[in-house]
């Protein structure tokens, strides 16, 4: 393909400015390179032509140009996903929606921001919080991470079990289609019955059947005050126990999380952190609650007892100030980074219904035990929605190669055993290019010959994101 | 076509007791019409063979052998809707849920139920009771209407403003489509990004896609106390006042609707209610509050105190028991039942952007009363949601051929202002036959195309439903 010509025609088309070739010296070609990749580092990027539009209108245009000359795109947010969703490894136009990053509206009545789809997470938290509101969805890569990605793979993170995921709060959504005609779906009303829900259908499709290029969000307010408080627990049984048990008292319990021993020892080795107890513990667990008045405090030691009493934990803390709120959740949100700073791992983010977590735990440890024996497994995740992030870690003395085709031959009997439990293979990472061969343990020949259907009606010529997903 | 082959065949499929010939002398005919129409009244039901299928192996294969044969189907549930979406005129198959109305799982855990579609609504309440849980979605006809057809229309009421829409609870559904193939998408876990969500796109898909089965809803902890409030407001500005003002307190607010004048008359009238205020208001509003604490029941004065201190009503009353609760719920529960007694009516419902009500109502209100000069117009609704209940009343000088004649005029006037408002055509009760030439006023060229092809791909030969929504 002439990649210069492709470069020339959309500069013509959108703007000199917002086109770049590789190595056409306006770009460092390591940068170029990161606009065509995620954080799985297993697909090396391969790609010529990038482009930043500044706005729907120029996103439609380079599709349409896409469309009429069949070249491929791959959509590039903040790149943080891990399952190569955002992989440009084939000679595909790249299109970085990273300049795309403006407040398009805001309504102070009910508390909802229109946004343009590269605006970083964490700026949009921030414009939230400065109009007295508050976005609910968080997790540690919201500081690169956009909120266009966030919704093209429905991201969940820490307080979905409060707040549920990203899909719960999408009003309106622009996308362009695989032809570069522009959607604008629902706009910002709550209720509108009139026809098929396309919306849904975008939210989480991963770039294949779309290019998200504006969103109206919900925001809410925000939590007036939270407790932030870490316990030791020494069996996985307790851990749901204490779960169960915050069910009980009226305090909105905003998140719930947990981590193994080996967890806690690589985030204190990586980020110097400081030891939550002086024995340590099997499981750790974090509660975050909104605590809003005296009679929530007291649910709160309430509660506390009564996990106590029960002997399901062996010590807690409650964070004393915000700075332990933030020690605390190190803890939790420090793991994928302390991992990655060291080791090459193999990551696994799962889902089961909770009731039967227990009995998959059982089975999983006995065949892990007996498939990676010697293994490090970093297992922590967000135990309330059932969600499990189980990262296997790369021996010192086997080679990348030799460590990812061991787990390629584990994981189809992981994924047999989720499926017996009728859990999902991949909870909220998505499929992209990483679990594309695995999407049937999660999803019926029929629904996966009508993915492809509803693909085709969105995407005729298949140049949106192609080999990604189904 | 020969429906008694029909019946013959479907009979030696499902069984002899499940299917139902017109006329065949095992039901009475107008019990058998009534399986072929909904609320709407204005297409009466023409069809001759009604299966009651006893669960989803049933539905495949009626669905299979129509799919073989070419024939087309009608889902019926409770019948409750008004958008005609449940009229079988064209002498389709009619498969009424009816029989399947049973709880097939439930898990104490998490607190969700999996029940067949045919459950009615109002039966799904009491098994959730039972349980010790809570399903929050409510509106009139919870007596009639089924949980199936209330996920197909996807269906709001009257705690939306709280709660959300029925969407927002479904977890899992089974569905067959149009070839007779059941999906059973996602079951009970919260978390699962493996692909398109499919499960939402039969949510209000109006039985055009699938039949839905069975459902897996969430439930949730019911509220310890209600508080429910009648006021008596003079202006409709000062509405969205009140609304904006219980905001501003930490107390949940479970239901936010209003209602004119006009609606309160016919309600005491037909349902010999008493009156709530010793003075006539032009416009009166309910409000329904969570009320767990003192804490809580300070917050409630507070609010009523603000809105009086800034003369935002005329008079107020807060109900001292269940049964005055009871009382207040039906000045504005009773509306459409009062009105549907004595009046032929044409119903509008429709949505709009909070802030963008006002200067909406401004411009309808000169509209209709242009339009519909000496007609009553009685309006209602969830306000909370920006959802509008428009009901005009036929007058007694006019035949219902010609007041049918004038409505259809003056809509597509209505219609073309809620585009300019950025509103919807229908908010919650569906496209159906009566908004389906309407459907270009809320989705665009390109989306209805998508619609349509999306379509394609569940039911390729057009069986489901034919003639509705699209």
């Amino acid at each position: 393909m002439d990649f210069t010509k492709t470069k020339a025609d959309l500069s013509q088309l959108i703007g000199e400015k917002k086109v770049i070739q590789k190595n056409d010296g306006t770009m460092d070609e390591a940068l170029f390179n990161s606009y065509g990749t995620d954080r799985t580092k297993v697909y090396p990027p391969n790609y010529q032509v990038l482009v930043f539009p500044e706005n729907t209108e120029d996103v439609a245009a380079v599709v349409s140009y896409a469309y009429k000359n069949e070249i491929a795109i791959v959509p590039s947010g903040g790149r943080t996903g891990y399952a190569g969703g955002a992989v440009a490894k084939n000679g595909e136009i790249v299109i970085s929606l990273s300049k795309m990053n403006q407040v398009v509206d805001f309504d102070p009545f009910l508390g909802t921001l229109h946004v343009q789809a590269g605006m970083i997470t964490k700026n949009l938290h921030k414009e939230a919080e400065e109009r007295g509101f508050y976005f609910p969805v968080d997790f540690a890569a919201t500081g690169s991470s956009h909120i266009g990605g966030n919704i093209a793979t429905n991201a969940g993170g820490v307080r979905v079990v409060h707040y549920g995921l990203i899909r719960d709060w999408v009003l309106g959504l622009t996308v362009v289609n695989g032809k570069g005609e522009t959607y604008r779906f629902n706009g910002e009303i709550l209720k509108n019955n009139t026809g098929y829900d396309l919306k849904h259908l975008f939210i989480g499709s991963e770039g294949t059947l779309g290019i998200i290029t504006e969103a109206v969000v919900k925001l809410t307010k925000p939590p007036k005050d939270i407790r932030v408080i870490f316990l030791a627990v020494s069996e996985y049984k307790n851990i749901l126990e204490i779960f169960r048990e915050t069910h009980n008292f009226d305090l909105p319990l905003l998140a719930f999380e947990f981590l193994t021993d080996y967890c806690l020892d690589k985030v204190k080795e990586h980020l110097g952190v400081p030891d939550p107890f002086p024995a340590p513990s099997k499981y750790y667990v974090l509660m975050e609650f909104e605590v809003n008045s005296e009679t929530d405090e007291e649910k709160l030691y309430t509660i506390i007892e009564s996990i106590t009493e029960k002997e399901l934990i062996t010590d807690g803390s409650i964070a004393q100030n915000s700075r332990q709120n933030e020690t605390f959740w190190k803890y939790r949100e420090g793991i994928s980074e302390s991992l990655s700073l060291a080791y090459t791992v193999h990551k696994n983010d799962i889902s089961l219904p909770l009731r039967n977590m227990e009995a998959f735990l059982d089975e999983m440890t006995t065949l892990l035990t007996k498939k990676y024996q010697g293994f490090h497994i970093a297992l922590f995740g967000h135990i309330g929605d059932g969600n499990l992030h189980l990262n296997i870690v790369k021996p010192k003395d086997l080679t990348d190669a030799e460590f990812f085709t061991q787990c390629k031959q584990v994981d189809p009997e992981m994924f047999t055993l989720i499926q017996k439990f009728k859990g999902s293979i991949s909870a909220e990472h998505g499929i992209g290019l990483l679990k594309k061969d695995y999407l049937n343990f999660s999803r019926s020949q029929s629904e996966i010959d009508t993915m492809r259907a509803i693909k085709l009606a969105f995407d005729p010529k298949g140049i949106l994101n192609p080999g990604k997903v189904l």
